[in-house]
């Protein structure tokens, strides 16, 4: 199915977080490849991949996470300062839809690190302040000695199916006649499956039971999340629809779906891009016999 | 499969978080319940279920966590100011294996939003003080007004396959005999499937591909935790052990599992109490057909 922001070709070595020679052995490493970005974007080359510069190129001071290796290669990101709004960075969707799906993953991964060590300078347990440590993968208070590691928060996003049709939404921040499968965070002491109901519940007013788990991504953006897809039977179409949450919500066929997914004029509704789960999620489904 | 910690018959109520008025007639409700802790630890009643008082019986400075409601009564637990290391508290372990599934989910949703706030309260991102508020279901910082919500780590949990066997682990901390899935953090950009792969390879050095979803549970110790279970095709049996990892990892069929899930004298091996989720994979595992 390959969902966006997966296939990474990069071995993490995580062995090399905790080896302090070994680690030292690879941040001399001449051959070490430092990835390159615009700020907290990617930077795509003429031939449509990530850019990357040797460690000869980088400020003597900068702070290295070490992405992994690849060819015996060393692959660094340097702790950049910056934040950013992805919903106001045109640029990240214009190199998402041109960069392959390897590149894709490993921007995403660089892209989740540095985003968690920019909201996590500080202790959340003493408020002491934090510096990086195993290789960039966690960060330990200079007061405490409480180590932190980078936080990954759980997503469900799911369709509700019923007579053949599946659920859709619409925020009211979508570009218009965007719509896309209805989605929220899990909370603590709830499993994925529970989250499915809940969220579809709360959203749109639907009751489900039986879940089906199809598949997951990363998504590096807002802090980063890991996206479950997933199929719910639900009891009836009858909407409630939160307004807080969806400007609109609605049932289509797997031939609508199909349209979206394909681009057709006869569409009802544009779908989400290839890179987002929803969309992998909405192609299942709509190819499923 | 009715994984352990799930099924609470608590209506989360989100709604009524950011609903000033109607969180204050909540709070001022009569009707409303309280767990009763003992530091952390759940107190189980002569009638087997989660011990509960009334508002009139707590603190009044208290501050308050809604975890839902049931038959229209609120049900809150206090924010104690706590720390516990479960594998010290017997305690813990004698209760959840007396408690009904739906007292555990319960114990479990207020036990990780308690040890949530009491590592939350500093701003990450400036060092400021937090407090509480949604209900319990976040923290603002007071200096920079970022607003924190609770955290829970993805977690694989899987039985790599070959040959009609699975394969078991066991950590040196475990009680002698014991073994259960292997299991880990999923990192930053990874999917499910490609950290339960590379989880199997680091700890065991086993080569995966095919990787099923099977179930998922809520853990409340150490953190709150989703735990994915999956089970994932191998390549082969040879075992590399990651003795930092592992004291031992073993090959074996589903009628040792059976024996094992049932406490056969005959069994090889201890398997997981039923409230963990390695013992809901395993018992799927051995009676797939
Ligand atoms: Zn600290
Ligand atoms: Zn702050």
């Amino acid at each position: 199915m390959n969902p966006g922001f997966t296939g990474s070709p990069l071995d993490r070595a995580d062995r090399l977080r905790s080896d302090v020679d070994g680690y030292a052995a690879v941040l001399s490493d001449w051959r070490a490849r430092i990835l390159t970005l615009d700020g907290l974007d990617p930077v795509v080359t003429a031939d449509g991949g990530l850019a990357w510069s040797t460690i000869a190129e980088i400020h003597v001071e900068a702070e290295l996470i070490l992405l992994g290796l690849a060819d015996e290669k060393p692959h660094f990101v340097p702790l950049v300062e910056a934040e950013g709004d992805v919903f106001r960075s045109p640029a990240i969707w214009r190199a998402l839809s041109m960069l392959p799906a390897e590149d894709a993953a490993i921007y995403g991964t660089a892209r989740s690190l540095i985003d968690w060590h920019n909201s996590h300078k500080y202790c959340g347990k003493c408020g002491g302040s934090t510096s990086l440590f195993r290789a960039g993968w966690g960060r330990k208070c200079t007061a405490c000695a409480k180590e932190h590691f980078p936080r990954t928060d759980p997503v469900v996003i799911m369709l509700a199916e019923y007579d053949g049709k599946a659920l859709i939404g619409r925020q009211s921040r979508f570009p218009p006649g965007n719509y896309s499968a209805l989605a929220g965070f899990l909370e603590p002491g709830e499993s994925m499956e529970e989250a499915v109901r809940r969220e579809i519940h709360e959203e749109a007013g639907v009751q489900c039971v039986a879940v089906r788990y199809v598949t997951s991504q990363p998504w590096p953006f807002g802090g980063s999340q890991l996206m479950m897809a997933c199929i719910a039977e639900a009891h009836g179409d009858a909407i409630t629809l939160d307004t807080n949450e969806l400007e609109d919500a609605m049932w289509v066929t797997k031939a609508q779906a199909k349209d979206a997914l394909t681009g057709a004029d006869a569409r009802v509704f544009n779908a989400p891009p290839p890179f987002a789960i929803a969309h992998t999620l909405l192609k299942y489904w709509a190819e499923e016999d």
